[in-house]
C-alpha cells in the first residue's frame, strides 16, 4: 500500500474479544507511542470496542498519568471494556461515519481474527470514501490462532497459567490417585492444550494423553487411551480442549451433551460450562475399570475464564504485547496505511524476537491451527512444540517430589 | 494428659485427605525437628496415609538431603500421597499393630478432622493396650472448618487463590458484562467462599452476591438478588460455595442437579463436576431478563481442584504449616502424649500468631462453620470477616481500572 505522510487529527484506540492477561500492555503500548507523534491531537479510547465507538461512549486517555498506565499494563483483561460484535458492512459504515465525526485519523483495534476483519473492512471503507485514515489491527488471543505470527500476544500468559496449573493437578493426582479430566480453551486451535505438556519434569508426571481440535476426537479410542494409562500408573491425568470435535467436525460437546447455548455469532457455548468434563467424566466413569473390575476415582475440571484473567502474565508475553501496540503506531507514524502486527522469532537461545507489518488480509477472519509437526499420534505433542513453546511461558514453579 | 519420658524408637508421619499447598510444609517441619529428637531412631512415611501403613508401604525420611526437603516443602500437594479412607476402630487396631511391628513410638498424621480422629482412636487403643506411643495430629485443610484454631494451615494458601480469581475475573466480567457464578470449594464452612469478598477494591467491584453453607440458600431470592445486581449494574458476579444447601439442609446440588455420584464416605461429590454451576446457571438464564427483556449473558466457572494445589501459597500460611508440624515435634518431645496443634491470633497489625496443644477429642471429627459475626444478610461477608481473612493470604496483585 502506499505510503503517505501523516495528517493531523486525533486518534482512537479499541479492545475486542475475549480478554487476555496483557491486552492492557498493547493498550498502553498504543497510547505511550501516540504521545510521540506530533500531528496526534487527542487519544481517545472506546468503551466496549466498535460498540462504544458508534454510540460516542469514548473516553479521554490522553491525560491518564504515566504511573496509572504502568500499573494499567500489568493489569488483566480489557481496560476499556471489551465487545463481543462483529461488525457487518453496515455497522463498519457507521464506525466510519463517527471516525470522520470525531477527526479520527488514526484507527487502533486491538482483538483476534474478527477484529482485524473489522480493521479491514473499515480501513476499505475510508479508502473507498478516500478519507485519511490509518486503521491497525494490534494482535490478541490466546487460543494463539491467528496466521502471519509465530504467536500472538496473549498466548504465553495463558499456556504459563495451563502448565503451572498441570503441574500443581498431576501432584493432586498422584496424591489422591484416579482419573482427572482438565478442559482447556481453544475452540479450533489446540495450542493452549498443547501448552499443558510443558508440566511434564519426570517420567510418568502428568498431562498422559492431549486431545486437540486438530486431532479427530474417538470416543472408543479415548476409552482404551485411558484405561492403558490407568492399567500401567493407577492414574491418569487428561487434557482436552473444550474444542475437540469428531471426523465430521462435531463438536464431542454437542455430540456428548444435549443442553447447549448459543452466543451471538451463533458459536455454541464452550466456555463458561463444565458440561464437556462432565460428559467425558460420565463416560471415563461407565466405561474404564480398575483391576478390580470396579468404577474409579474420576474427577474432571474446566479451567475456565481463569486461563485468561489469571493476573500473573508470561514476562515474554507482557514484553512483546506491549511492544505489537507501540509497533502498530510506529507503522502508522512512518506512513503505513494499514496493516497487523506480527511476531517472528528470531532464536530460541536466548528467546528473542521481532515486529513487522502484515496485511489485514493476511489475517482478517482466518484461522490458524496446530501444524502437524506439533502433533505426536492422537494424544500427544512433539519436542518441537515444545521446544516451540517452552521459551514463550517464563519460569514455572520448582517442585519436588520425594 | 500425663507427661511421660521419652522413648527409643521410631517414627512415623502421614498425609491425609484433600492435599493443600501447604501440606508439605508440615511434613517437611515434622521431619526437621525429628532430626533433633535423640531417642528418635528412624523417620518413616506412609505412602497414601493408613493405607500404606497398614500395608508396609513406607519410606525413609530420615536421608532426604536438606535441599530437597526446602524443594518439597514448597511443592504443592501431598508428597507421600495422601488417602481418603477414614479408619474405624479395626482399622485403627490393625494400624497400631503395624505401628508395633516397626517399632513406631512417634506418630505425626497429617490431616483434617477425619485425620485427627484417627489419631484420636490410635492413641486410645494404644493406651488401652499400654504401648508407648505419641500421637499427634497436624491440621490441614482448605476449608478452615476445624474447632480450637483461629483458622488452618491450608485455607490463607487457597483464599488466595480464590481472592486473586474474583478480582482477575471481576475485571473479566467488566469488561464483557454479563452474570457470572463461580463455584467455590467447601462443603460445610463458608470460609473459602467468603475469601472472594478480599478481591473487593473499588465500589461495585464484585463479587457483588456471596452464598455460604451456612445461609438457607432460596431458589426465588437467589433469582431476585441477581436480577436486582444485574439492573443496577448491568452485571453480576457470584461465589457459591458448592455446600450451599436449602432450609432443610439438603445440597442444592442434589435439588437442582438429577445426577449425582456419591464417594467412599457417602459423600454426595461436588468438586470435580461442574454440575452445581450449570445448575445455577440455567436457572438464571431462564429467570433473569435484561432491560429489553431478553436473555442475558450467563456464565458459570468452577474453581475445582486448583483451589488446593495452586503452587503460589500464602507466606503466612508457608510459614505457620511448616510451624505447625515443628510445634508438633515439639510437644511430644516434651512429654506430651497425644494432640492437635491450634493457632492461636497474636496480634493483627503486624500479624503475628502462636502455636498450642489442644486435645484430640477437642478437633477431632468436629466441623468449624463461619461464625454469625462473619456472615452479612443472606448473600455477603462482614468487614469483620475481612479484618480476620485479609492479614493470611498475602499481598494480592495490584490492578488498575480506567
Amino acid at each position: 500500500m502506499a505510503k503517505q505522510k501523516l495528517i493531523k487529527g486525533n486518534a482512537v484506540i479499541g479492545q475486542s474479544g475475549g480478554p487476555t492477561a496483557v491486552i492492557n500492555q498493547s493498550l498502553v503500548g498504543v497510547v505511550e507511542a501516540l504521545r510521540d507523534i506530533a500531528p496526534v491531537k487527542k487519544i481517545l479510547g472506546m468503551r466496549h470496542g466498535v460498540s462504544g465507538l458508534t454510540t460516542g461512549d469514548v473516553v479521554n486517555l490522553g491525560k491518564v498519568k504515566a504511573d496509572k498506565l504502568k500499573v494499567i499494563a500489568g493489569t488483566p483483561s480489557a481496560a476499556l471494556g471489551s465487545s463481543r460484535d462483529k461488525p457487518d458492512a453496515e455497522y463498519c459504515a457507521r464506525i466510519l461515519e463517527q471516525c470522520r465525526t470525531l477527526d479520527i485519523r488514526y484507527f487502533f483495534y486491538i482483538g483476534g481474527n474478527d477484529s482485524s476483519d473489522t480493521c479491514r473492512i473499515v480501513s476499505e471503507l475510508a479508502d473507498q470514501s478516500a478519507y485519511d485514515m490509518r486503521c491497525f489491527h494490534v494482535p490478541k488471543t490466546v487460543d494463539n490462532d491467528l496466521m502471519g505470527s509465530d504467536h500472538t500476544p496473549g498466548f504465553p500468559s495463558a499456556a504459563r497459567f495451563v502448565a503451572t496449573a498441570f503441574m500443581g493437578d498431576n501432584l493432586d493426582n498422584a496424591s489422591l490417585p484416579g482419573i482427572k479430566i482438565n478442559v482447556v480453551m481453544g475452540r479450533h486451535a489446540g495450542f493452549l492444550t498443547a501448552a499443558s505438556a510443558l508440566a511434564r519434569r519426570n517420567e510418568n508426571d502428568g498431562p498422559h494423553l492431549i486431545y486437540l481440535p486438530e486431532v479427530p476426537f474417538e470416543t472408543d479410542r479415548f476409552i482404551a487411551d485411558v484405561q492403558a494409562v490407568y492399567d500401567r500408573l493407577g492414574r491418569c491425568q487428561i487434557a482436552v480442549s473444550e474444542g475437540v470435535q469428531d471426523a465430521r467436525g462435531r463438536a464431542i460437546t454437542t455430540t456428548l451433551v444435549e443442553s447447549l447455548d448459543r452466543d451471538a455469532h451463533g458459536n455454541v457455548q464452550l466456555s463458561g460450562t463444565g458440561a464437556l468434563g462432565d460428559a467425558l467424566s460420565n463416560l471415563v466413569k461407565a466405561k474404564v475399570k480398575t483391576a478390580s473390575g470396579k468404577t474409579p476415582r474420576v474427577r474432571a475440571d474446566t479451567f475456565g475464564y481463569l486461563q485468561r484473567c489469571w493476573p500473573d502474565a508470561s514476562p515474554v508475553d507482557a514484553k512483546e504485547a506491549r511492544g505489537a501496540g507501540k509497533f502498530a503506531v510506529r507503522c502508522a507514524a512512518r506512513g503505513d496505511r494499514s496493516g497487523s502486527i506480527a511476531i517472528t522469532r528470531v532464536s530460541d537461545k536466548p528467546y528473542k524476537s521481532s515486529f513487522k507489518r502484515i496485511e489485514l488480509t493476511d489475517v482478517a477472519a482466518k484461522t490458524r491451527h496446530m501444524p502437524p509437526e506439533f502433533i505426536e499420534g492422537h494424544s500427544d505433542v512433539t519436542a518441537a512444540f515444545i521446544k516451540y513453546c517452552r521459551p514463550l511461558v517464563g519460569d514455572l514453579p520448582e517442585m519436588a517430589t520425594l
